[in-house]
């Protein structure tokens, strides 16, 4: 099941290792489609709706292991599920283009980094709770060093996902190729060692060609 | 699956209407068996451990349309897999008794109750990230009017489930019998429109026979 059952829009996911780049290319692929004149919902995971939010500080705050990974799967599997209702679904219902940063293949793969065990889990309640996939993931692929001292060189928040060594990083990498070629249909891969314009440009000639007539647009392709 | 593979404790929980006793019973037989010589442990749905009474909180507080059904089942799970992990599962396995004030056939029955089509959602959620029954499960069964009416009478602070007309409580009565019903090994149906003196001693009669050798514990039964 996609997203075409909720509507005309397109939903667009970016994934990829920290300091790849996914929120810089998120933001600007939606200020690109908004200049082309489409609606666009540019949200993130974890969080994207209220409730979610509130999930996500729940999940994030506080000692790392006050969660076991099952715990902190369902709650994740929660705020994904409330983002999807509130936010997701109807922006798609009303034709609008959403550009998220991070989805479901974040969780797949982060899980099943941690405990391979749980992908198993995380694809059961995927399909019971969540059901919808991305038109399109952009997988944006680079060098984990240079992902990493990117990522120390920004400002950092999201510390959980970053407190990292170069080793998790290159198995995050591995782990994010891997779900690229296990879901061919949706996902492209896209080479983020380049300048952030070049990237852009790259992503553009991906995304321009699926954007579907809108409710009320003409179809900008 | 049982708790039987997680110790040799014994896992008890109480069901049943607003105002049937549910509280003051599971108070009443932990004082009783720890009298007899037992480690109890008191716990309740939702909450009963540190992470699942924020959980609680954050469904519990604030709107009550603010999480759709499926969003509140999953926030649940996620409070109950904490309960299990760090309150039920360490007591069962040191050889006490753990009494729950309300487990999962709460979420079956309320769930249910709103949303017949959730039902199966709610199994699947529990076989998936639960598993465990209680060995018993005690339903205090009563007249909804006068369950309703104690309930009122009672300093209120669980209003979410309370604030509901007698026609409600009749269909909660009856879909608690309904699970007696379908889990007739584990579930024993007690009349709870006597004097709590009463209610009490025929949980005693129920319950002490069930009681397993502890670790280091002799038999009192
Ligand atoms: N192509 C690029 N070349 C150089 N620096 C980049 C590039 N893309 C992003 N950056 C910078 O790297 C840092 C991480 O980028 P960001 O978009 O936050 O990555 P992510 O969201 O994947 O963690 C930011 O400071 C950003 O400005
Ligand atoms: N058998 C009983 N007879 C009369 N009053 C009772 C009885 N059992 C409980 N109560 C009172 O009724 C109110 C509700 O009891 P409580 O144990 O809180 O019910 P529950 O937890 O099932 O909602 C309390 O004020 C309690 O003291
Ligand atoms: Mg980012
Ligand atoms: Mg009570």
């Amino acid at each position: 099941m996609t997203s075409k059952t909720a509507g005309t829009g397109l939903f667009i996911s970016f994934e990829g290792i920290d300091g790849s780049g996914k929120s810089t290319q998120a933001r600007l692929l939606a200020d690109h489609l908004r200049g082309l004149g489409r609606d666009v919902v540019l949200t993130r995971e974890p969080g994207g709706s209220a409730g979610a939010e509130e999930i996500r500080a729940l999940v994030l705050q506080g000692d790392p292991d006050r969660w076991s990974a099952e715990t902190e799967i369902l709650l994740f599997t929660a705020a994904r599920r409330d983002h999807l209702e509130r936010t997701i679904r109807p922006a798609l219902a009303a034709g609008k283009v959403v550009i998220c940063d991070r989805f479901a293949d974040s969780t797949r793969m982060y899980q099943g980094l941690s405990r391979g065990d749980l992908r198993a889990v995380v694809d059961d309640l995927h399909r019971l709770m969540i059901g919808v996939e991305p038109d399109l993931t952009i997988l944006i692929d680079m060098d984990p060093s240079r992902g990493l001292s990117r990522a120390l060189a920004r400002n950092g928040t999201e510390e959980r996902f970053e407190d990292f060594g170069e080793d998790l990083q290159a198995a995050m990498r591995a782990g994010f190729l891997a779900l690229a070629e296990e879901f061919p249909e949706r996902f492209v891969v896209i080479d983020g060692d380049q300048e952030i314009e070049c990237v852009a440009a790259e992503l553009h000639r991906v995304v321009l060609p699926r954007l579907k007539l809108g409710n009320s647009q003409p179809d900008k392709t």
